[in-house]
């Protein structure tokens, strides 16, 4: 499968891709507002597996140009730039195609961080609402810990919640999220049920903060 | 420690009674409104415990007589019913006394469960509004499955997060929640992040609804 991380040189992207490069066989592309720095991080992505013993081809592109190559594209922008992203790409998407909705928004204050809930309900609906027609929207990996996922010596351990409404395109996403060794998907239903997803990043933020010894936190449902 | 389980005949307050009861030398004292209703479900657990070999007297009370009785005074009724509670338990509460706020506001619909965050901003800060002055607040057992807390001979392995603006009063039920076996309590900071703890229960019960053989779910920061 070709995978496009949209957003893909920041720090969810990062992870995602290297992981997927590194854990499976999947094709891997990096997207970018900027071409010129999709193709740079593409290329170190490529330099830190070639150092593990994993030759792979990893290219980068403009956001569009990635979407065009892939067959999934992961949305890991800033969730105030999902719908925006999504407008910008949407005459890439074929019919078929899934779009994955990663981000959450959250703000912070002096007691830590919070929820901060769109209006539509949950960033994964703002790309749900904005997604051409034919194009599955799901939702995942809302609540990986960044750092923890691009470095590849660290085991994850963790579980990730899959929403959607389209179950095939769930399915799909599932199985990607499972070719990543350590890494557990487990569906919570349809998209209405995303926000209370997106409202863990924050708590899991808060929970790193006040606790020596935690970071880089993860979930595991049992 | 003398600790009053308010609504201590549902299904979480059963819960933590046993395990307070079973696994420490905690004084368990059980609240209803209906004070002869109490006295049966003490008289229940009572019978558990022995048939375990555990012999202990717990008392049963109308919610404001347990409430007079105990140091740690546990609010293990429906969210709906918290803001009352605390109203009709005030007298009985002295300076020192510590409320336990552990109730999340849910409703269902038919993609599944969902947070009801109240107006106050969270079901824990509706417990801090309502409380006493001198009387501490903590959030705390918001994500603990009542069947398998219920059930002696099922493991745990959970965690339990503990919000709160007093930090004495924190580490207090921090300690309480860490008496009983396979429960782990971290700190999530102050009564502001109680929220995103909330939400985290009808998350929960999505999860355990769309996975076959996922029940009774808890959660592990990892």
């Amino acid at each position: 499968m070709r995978i496009a991380l949209l957003g893909g040189t920041g720090d969810i992207g990062e992870g995602l891709a290297l992981r997927w490069a590194y854990h499976t066989r999947h094709e891997v592309i990096v997207g970018s507002r900027d071409a010129q720095k999709a193709r740079t991080k593409a290329e170190e992505y490529g330099v830190e597996l070639d150092s593990r013993g994993v030759e792979v081809e990893i290219g980068g592109y403009e956001n569009a140009a990635a979407a065009d190559r892939a067959d999934v594209v992961v949305l890991a922008v800033p969730p105030y730039h999902v719908g925006d992203t999504v407008e910008a790409i949407a005459g890439s998407l074929d019919e078929g195609d899934i779009l994955v909705s990663p981000a959450t928004g959250m703000k912070r204050d002096e007691d830590g961080f919070h929820y901060h809930k769109p209006g539509a309900g949950s960033v994964t609906r703002i790309v749900a609402d904005a997604a051409p027609d034919g194009v599955a929207v799901v939702g995942a990996f809302h609540n990986l810990a960044a750092g923890r996922l691009a470095n590849l010596d660290a085991d994850l351990g963790v579980d990730t919640l899959v929403v959607g409404d389209d179950d095939d395109a769930k399915g799909i996403v599932a199985d990607l999220a499972e070719g990543i060794d350590g890494l557990r998907a487990l569906d919570a239903g349809g998209i209405a049920n995303a926000a209370e997803i997106e409202a863990l990043t924050p708590l899991l933020v808060n929970v790193a903060m006040h606790n020596d010894g935690l970071h880089d936190l993860g979930v595991r449902f049992v």
